[in-house]
């Protein structure tokens, strides 16, 4: 791809390429901010960014508390990157391999103050090990995993005999045991508003609960740590809570939409495409963005069945609140399969019904959506025209690309951002 | 990620990375090659492999038929790659948008034949209007993209009119109308030797049928350009054809082991993890490759219903002749759904029932298949333990990382060779 200069006109950009509108960024940033400085304890909670979804650097000053951090990183090589660029606190939120130990024993040895984290005493033990024989001999720091909703990796939250094992091999193994962190991926399946309360307090809860049996066995747990986009934005009470992971808020998406956090107008992240065909009697029109530009993510698929009144009709048989109930209706609006994507002008603004119906590597489908009853009607896209695809995932789309072109609206280019990818 | 010298175990190298077998990989060329010579015209028919799959210059030199070609790009980035590695003959083989004609021109007075394709008249007066006013004065050369099988792109292939006017388009205005080219993508879909064989014919005839009305009509038609990896496989003839594109073929995956090109033991791609927790009670072993390593391809989902005695005994219910409906039959063995994929051992021997069940961004959750009825169980796998997961979609796969670790069998890895994603 060439390299653009900065106030290019986005008709001018070579396409497929990833847009960044930055007014809709700092909009979401500084929503988030102000939630969690209004919760927690007395001063509001931390903010440490996961750098996952954006892994830019630009993008993370906008996020970081600091220039210096703190932030949570899913991979070493954005350890690599961000302490590259002066990053000095960070948390590597994956359960570690003990193959990685050298290499986080080497970000440290840099200045790097990088924490792991752990869910098992064999994985505990490795971690001491690794400290104690470090050339500076100097302990590495660990969370303990908790599984606060079943989804996928931790110590089971009632387990306090599995807690206690973990903390205690690496405490006497010569790891430094920082605290508890726990991640609520399951937030993402919720449908309602109640739901999503109910699952900010239980991911809360359960960091609290092991924190509190951590302590009173005489052990340090100066960090509690929770987070995912979808609880970090319903939680009710952070009590108790230290610092929240949060990644894709930064973008949003359209799998956040439907889920309740968004609407489609705070989606910052979209990929331009061109339109280079067309199939006029099957009502398809072609572009140059395929599941390579938008990724393959299907994120919004789970929604393939729910037409959006019966949507709306289910939140409103909740057992919520009348307010709640209203709420979740409404949130209820977005949860729709998007295909592989919700196609835009290119000022931003969403064409009636018009999605990513099929796409291959480097072929996007456009096509009204299934059963919208003849309201819509196809635009009309001529060879060479333009349109914008707001991204089911932007984590998954994001990593298709090396580079944001940094937008608001409609243009034109203000910056080109570099991201890293990849091992 | 920290470059590896040659001749490192798997064992010492940081996960999740890429690994390449190139003994598969040679095999799997071999295969293909003699295929080729066999058919078409006396001499063979030319293969111009498709890039898009490895986009190395490595394994481009081990596909194509001189370093200097011809092959085959899905981006003008590949173009740009591959010409600045000495490959010459080049079809860029999505539909051309306006907007990228001038880089199209630039590389073509760099010495590069680089040929586009069109399917509607408006692309074809671009081409030409771009050949007329590029510096060189030099005309663009251009196939006329064929719809074989309803798949995507393309002209109709009974649509004589509208052949005919894209041609006079071309020719008229000053570019160069080099033939016909098509992709019978829906041969993926195809369930039995048979249907592969008839849709391999459907492509040849409908390439050949559009190449005699360009003759006919006094137009020029040099090539005729055919191409998937399945039809590649199973034509039985490739009379008229003067050239064949295949591109997954030089690693295989699950997808094409499921309609029957290949077996897994052919696949010459797969993603190294290691071990890094376990949920015992759910059967769960958690690796440190999620979807951001394997990408988010679920291409086997389609067979989720499919169970293996289905599948043969619908094989053996087909029209065909017995030696057909046996084919058919154990060509369905592998018609399965892989999850997020198969895992092997360090050997790259599939472990009995043992996929990735679910994934999230640098997680993946191996369990035993659904329905393996107990005759499988689970691997005992420590944490630090390292498997090899075999990729639904090559394609998807690799492009989620920059370079190959050349392995045979389990290893040491003997090179390291970079690849290129994006645009």
């Amino acid at each position: 791809m060439p390299d653009y200069a900065a106030h290019v006109p986005l008709v001018h950009l070579e396409t497929p390429c990833l847009l960044l509108d930055e007014t809709r960024m700092e909009r979401n940033i500084a929503r988030l901010k102000a939630r969690l400085a209004a919760l927690g304890e007395a001063g509001g909670v931390t903010l440490r960014p996961h750098l996952k979804t954006a892994k830019s650097i630009d993008v993370a000053r906008a996020l970081m508390p600091t220039p210096q951090g703190p932030a949570t990183v899913s991979t070493l090589k954005e350890a690599d990157y961000f302490a590259s660029h002066g990053v000095r606190d960070l948390l590597y939120a994956v359960a570690i391999a003990p193959g990685k130990l050298r290499h986080v024993a080497a970000l440290r040895a840099r200045g790097v103050d990088l924490t792991v984290i752990v869910d098992s005493v064999e994985a505990a033990r490795a971690v001491a090990g690794a400290g104690a024989s470090a050339s500076a001999g100097m302990p590495i720091p660990a969370l303990i995993e908790i599984d606060s909703d079943g989804h996928r990796s931790g110590v089971q939250p009632q387990d306090t005999a599995q807690l206690l094992a973990i903390a205690r091999a690496l405490e006497e193994g010569g790891a430094a045991l920082r605290g508890v962190m726990t991640h609520a991926g399951d937030s993402y399946n919720c449908r309602t508003v109640e739901a999503l309360e109910a699952i900010a307090e239980q991911e809360r809860a359960a960091a609290v609960r092991c924190a509190t049996v951590l302590r009173e066995a005489g052990l340090p747990c100066p960090i509690v740590s929770v987070g995912s986009t979808p609880t970090a934005h319903f939680a009710k009470s952070l009590q108790g809570v230290t610092e929240v992971r949060a990644g894709v808020f930064v973008f949003f998406d359209l799998v956040m939409a439907g889920v309740g956090v968004c609407t489609p107008d705070d989606i910052a992240l979209s990929v331009l495409a061109t339109v280079i065909g067309h199939q006029h009697a099957k009502g398809w029109i072609i572009v140059d963005a395929g599941w390579m530009a938008l990724s393959r993510d299907r994120g919004t698929a789970r929604w393939a069945a729910t037409a959006p009144a019966a949507a709306a009709s289910s939140g409103t048989a909740s057992s919520a609140g009348t307010s709640d109930a209203a709420a979740s209706a409404a949130i209820a609006r977005w949860r729709r399969d998007q295909g592989y994507g919700l196609v835009c002008d290119l000022a931003g603004q969403p064409f009636a019904d018009l999605i990513v119906a099929d796409a291959n590597q480097e072929h996007g489908i456009l096509a009204l959506r299934p059963g919208s009853l003849g309201s819509a009607t196809l635009p009309d896209l001529p060879i060479g025209a333009m349109v914008r695809i707001l991204p089911n995932h932007a984590c998954a789309t994001g990593a298709q690309h090396d580079r944001y072109h940094v937008v608001t609206g409609a243009g034109p280019v203000r910056a080109v951002w570099p991201r890293i990818n990849g091992w």
